[in-house]
């Protein structure tokens, strides 16, 4: 089971090179990440007034093909590990029409609090995405 | 007198058009007056720790020449109206080189304190860009 | 008659004073601008390909209220004038849900060629636009 | 022997989480390769004329602790790998005072030409990052 995200690109995401500049992929997968908690019934801004943070810990990326203007991808997120405090996603941007994989990545998030310091996954957040993660497993057999 | 700050046009600051993109003249502007605070030994920083802080109100652009990748621009700023709670500064980004002026704005800034409720501009911020400005009336005479 | 555009806030939208970062609402003017060119059934990538350009020459800002992450704007977009060479689009970021108005914006381009000199508007250009235009007029008497 | 360019960050470089924005680190890492090229005699403008291009293949990146507004890095670059058509640069991103390690990464570019088919390194660029490499090798021992 995979999260599914829209991202139109316009000149804002392209560079003079005439592609999607290579940082950008990293704002699609944060968008797309924001967008699978909600989907799980999670707001992080209501997460924040509660004192639990997510930093990002590590970033991964693969540019198998370039991004143009005017493309539509759908970024596909997943999650692959559930740790104590930590959270591992796998995003794939694809581009609609073509089917064409564009970028691939994974990003793990750790769970801080106020001052940064590593904290534990509460459960609630944990379990949704381990559901999440469960159904992903028994979809993959 | 006005302040000079240069910049150096990478890919990131460019979009498919193969000009540097629109919405990142803000961003030199906004580079231009926090070293321009800097000058005038205000720390943006400090400010914000004493519930100063300063919210943009107003920004107006003309785009008289396309900047390009690996340009080195010198942004210069004026201080052009000290209000009770505001401030007016002047912007114009020239390449260096040729000296032809790729665009010309202004940007009004706001006093404001945590809660962004319009604040009077201490005196010792106002009495610094005072100065400043009244050192540019002389040298505009 | 004005063009609506939905832009939701991400992290990537925001600055540590924890607001939209002002220079981004030329982004979604920007967005909204390419949205109602397709929507008129023009596309600014087949527009390129016949060697026809826009770039801007003009925008003012007046920031209205504070944009926040996780908000959902409503960037209304109107074609207030219509020259040989140039259009005017008047920009207003509405708040879903509060229907406060964050930030009102005009942004004028210009028609040029391959060599970024002015060029007049073709006629179906102008011509889409006008009856966009007039129609906006016969709604707002 | 390894690259350093200063960076400065700005409001621009920062999310509403009160840090540099995970995304932005590439953007330094980029402006780094870019000095470093030219720190070597190379223009990456005159060498898009003669239809040699580089693209991002690759990029992994570790964040060990959060950049802040205000704080002014050092981007140190290495030459870590040159491939036949490929060159592999080591990032790493110190805050300057503190000497601190913000975040830590790769990136492989690959060259290639206009029509983005892979091509090998000429000889005068590979030379060069040979040179710059060796010095490396003969620093660590």
């Amino acid at each position: 089971m995979k999260h599914l995200l829209k991202v139109k690109i316009y000149y804002e995401d392209t560079d003079c090179g005439g592609v999607v500049y290579y940082a950008n992929y990293l704002r699609y997968f944060e968008r797309a990440r924001t967008e699978l908690f909600e989907s799980q019934g999670m707001d992080l801004k209501k997460l924040m007034d509660d004192g639990i943070f997510f930093v990002v810990v590590e970033a991964n990326l693969r540019y198998l093909s370039p991004g143009r203007y005017g493309d539509i991808f759908s970024v596909e997120t997943s999650v692959d590990k559930i740790g104590a405090a930590s959270i591992l996603f796998g995003h794939r941007v694809v581009r609609e029409g073509t089917g064409e994989t564009i970028v691939e990545g994974s990003v793990k998030i750790g769970c801080v609090d106020r001052n940064l310091r590593p904290m534990r996954l509460r459960s609630d957040i944990s379990g949704s995405f381990k559901d999440f993660a469960r159904v992903a497993d028994m979809m993959d057999r």
